[in-house]
């Protein structure tokens, strides 16, 4: 069966955005960087991306404004307020959960949880992702918007598949 | 310089404890266990440990109630209300900042901050701490006591040292 994969950055604490949802703080100079194709790799086995609207909007104005660059893949955007669909990107308010579940069971590759925190948060919490694959920022923020919701549980476990450092990222990978 | 170590397990998202202070969840069914002498090489690095109070009282009534786990080493035991010292175990009521730039400032081997978060805290923010040692147990807890406190700063950067897998454990080190 297809996968879900959480594939995100986070600080050394456990942030994805600060308090802002700035991610200024991922960048971070390395001497002599060594080739880094993890993302490559990864974005390679996907053919869908879910994104918040916050997310898709920061993409789509801030971080990527003239080129979308999950656009050879198809995009659910999850918003109260729909704009039309346009290409492969499909806007939805759709509960999640669902959106989740029907695509799970539909022939497919993997598919991509971008983020932000309201998107990822009820997969979590309902242990619907199948993968993490987190590459670490050795930076404490402090504060910020958490990867990981608090929420009331049975532990549930994980199997760390892969852990490697390259310029100065964590890269690790725990599957259900 | 010695360093001050923070050497400690967590969770998947970021907890050392759950709600109620237990850390059961702590053990792991493994098939085929590997050698694993993560912990007694990091021991033999250290002269001084320094524990909370809820900490000691944990190790020496829960934990391990028949041996005394740190006795070949020096202790400070966090606490507003010493015991009297007894053979290399010192309780204070030291302010733990005030504390560990003293012993710094000492010659002498690695500093170990056992925990629990009460001690680290502190530490934490005023970046005292010189290295992370991380060993991640790779299961979802939901809520707990956190590993991170939550605290104003500009990102605190680190380098990330060591990363690997062993026993389903995902062991890390950060450094300053």
């Amino acid at each position: 069966m297809r996968k879900v994969i959480f594939y995100i950055a986070t600080s050394l604490d456990g942030y994805i955005a600060d308090t802002n949802g700035g991610i200024d703080w991922l960048t971070m100079p390395v001497e002599n960087p060594q080739p880094d194709n993890n993302y490559e790799d990864f974005y390679r086995t996907v053919d869908t991306v879910i994104l918040g609207r916050t997310t898709y909007d920061q993409v789509t104005t801030e971080l990527s404004p003239k080129h979308y660059p999950y656009a050879d893949v198809t995009s659910y955007v999850m918003t109260t307020k729909p704009l039309d669909d346009h290409d492969n990107i499909y806007f939805t308010n759709d509960n999640i959960i669902d959106l989740v579940t029907r695509l799970k069971a539909q022939t497919g590759k993997t598919i991509w949880v971008v983020g932000g925190s309201a998107v990822a948060k009820p997969l979590i919490e309902h242990n619907l992702i199948d993968e993490y694959h987190l590459a670490i920022i050795p930076k404490i923020l402090g504060d910020g918007i958490p990867l990981f919701p608090q929420f009331s549980t049975t532990p549930l476990p994980f199997t760390a598949k892969e852990s490697y450092i390259k310029n100065n990222i964590v890269y690790q990978v725990f599957t259900k």
